[in-house]
């Protein structure tokens, strides 16, 4: 099986020591991007990738500089549902330069990096048995590598499609000091809803706003439906996206939802979903200079090791 | 938050001096269990906890002696489907007992030891932010704990429903030496496939066999089958699962589907599935002795720190 070192080449080795560089790499990529959104759920299979890849587009459409960044290096499925698959990176004097989408997307994935559909990733321990002990903080430095080292640009929007876990979002807080809000999905279950209710409770503990609640796959179960638990926490409901099965065939065939289908009732609802995140972020309280530093000198830094 | 530490008391402190003995009670509590079986997708949200509760209740249902452990820590939801959740623990002489459903299944889950449907497991770190560094080992040390020091008794069965990320199954097959071997699932959609591919890598190089594949949601989406991906890797196709509503009913009122709708095709899909599951197991090359135990003295001794 392939290591992570062995994918990434010189930028896997010497992690350690290329941290500090990277951090003031981080502070400047991140500079230039005015809002950072996580999309999270805790629950997974609830259509968080495919709300990510829907949005990205919607957010396009109207103009936007958007980015999305797959940060589920262990189940990616951005670059797919992006149509950017087995698209090859170009490695710059700026970075690496994301494969931009049919919409204009900039996108990064663990998914470029691999060789084969059948290869996940393993971290370089000394066996496979202790590679628990090192995988929270490989996948850490993963990240960290995503963000500072892809040349994103000037970007209004930079979207992290999460992993299902509700401790996932922690890390990334940790990583992106200036996360400009989250955004939570879930599913009409009431077993979605015990799962998403941790993530909440982590959402909060990160400091950055929960922007807003998407329900997705209305209609297709009888549950407790996603306004009720948004009122339960005080948090804005953002919409409900009906399920529709032209939402997986969109996913796998590479061409967002929206892109195709704007003038329906799931399209309609995404659209919709883009707009109150948009508003939401440029509210005058959300809204933040490009120019600032979002990592004031000192401050959260992270220990490494 | 409430940390780990808090919620298990002294199970938690001095986690590391207690290692030795509990690799002592893990070992004999696991060889008073005849085949232990991990179910896995790597994918979330494709059915993988429904499939483990109703595998459980269908083996139940035979006769047989079953115990399911909720593997996945941050979004524990076994308790609920199969209805034990608010349930007390009791802690005897020999371990934790295992609440026991209606129908027999004993159950051991991160969600009987939360305090509330909002508080997520947070590990015991110096803060949130570094909280990654730790959480693969701690993740590894409570599950090593739920298998040691719940007092499981004699199974035929013991089911463990794996959370998403193709990675978890290399630390579970560290602490389950005795693996009996791992099931598949997917979902009709490339997407699913292109994760669970890397699923099926990483159980391969568990070294347990890999039984079976089964599909959820069969027809619900339009995308590839369970069968094509079976017979892409040459593993046995178990069957498909149609989507009905009621699954995800009955998760929610914690009554197993095949417990009350077995007559149905999706219920008729799951005894099959399960029949499939046992017969494998109980075939000669897969059969092992009640009384024999599963970890020769020290092989495959796990280093812990």
């Amino acid at each position: 099986m392939k290591k992570y070192k062995d994918i990434v080449g010189d930028g896997g080795s010497n992690i350690v020591a290329q941290v500090e560089a990277q951090h003031a790499r981080l502070k400047a990529r991140l500079a230039a991007v005015r809002h950072v959104v996580a999309i999270v759920s805790g629950k997974g299979g609830v259509g968080k990738s495919s709300l990510t890849a829907n949005l990205a587009a919607a957010l396009a459409r109207e103009g936007a500089a958007v980015g999305v960044l797959d940060a589920d290096l262990n189940g990616p499925s951005i670059a797919k549902m992006l149509g950017v698959r087995g698209m090859k990176l170009r490695v710059t004097e700026a970075g690496v330069e994301p494969p931009v989408t049919a919409q204009g997307i900039r996108v990064m994935s663990m998914d470029l990096l691999l060789p084969s559909d059948d290869a996940p990733v393993t971290w370089d321990a000394t066996s496979q048995v202790d590679s628990h002990v090192w995988r929270g903080n490989m996948e850490a430095n993963a990240l960290r590598e995503f963000l500072a080292d892809t040349a994103w640009g000037s970007l209004d929007f930079l979207l992290l499609d999460l992993p299902p876990g509700a401790d996932r979002l922690s890390t990334l807080a940790g990583l992106v000091p200036s996360l400009s809000g989250t955004l939570v999905v879930t599913i009409p279950t009431d077993v979605s809803h015990l799962v998403v209710k941790k993530s909440i409770t982590v959402a909060r503990a990160t400091g950055a706003p929960i922007l807003g609640l998407v329900e997705n796959m209305a209609e297709l179960f009888q549950g407790t439906g996603g306004e009720a638990l948004a009122a339960e926490f005080g948090i804005p409901f953002f919409g409900s996206v009906s399920f529709d099965p032209r939402l997986a065939v969109a996913a796998d065939a590479g061409v967002p939802f929206v892109t195709e289908h704007a003038d329906t009732p799931a399209g309609r609802a995404l659209l919709e979903i883009a707009g109150r995140v948009r508003a939401t972020l440029d509210a005058p309280s959300h809204s933040r200079p490009l120019t600032s530093s979002p990592l004031p000198s000192g401050e959260r830094q992270e220990p490494d090791r």
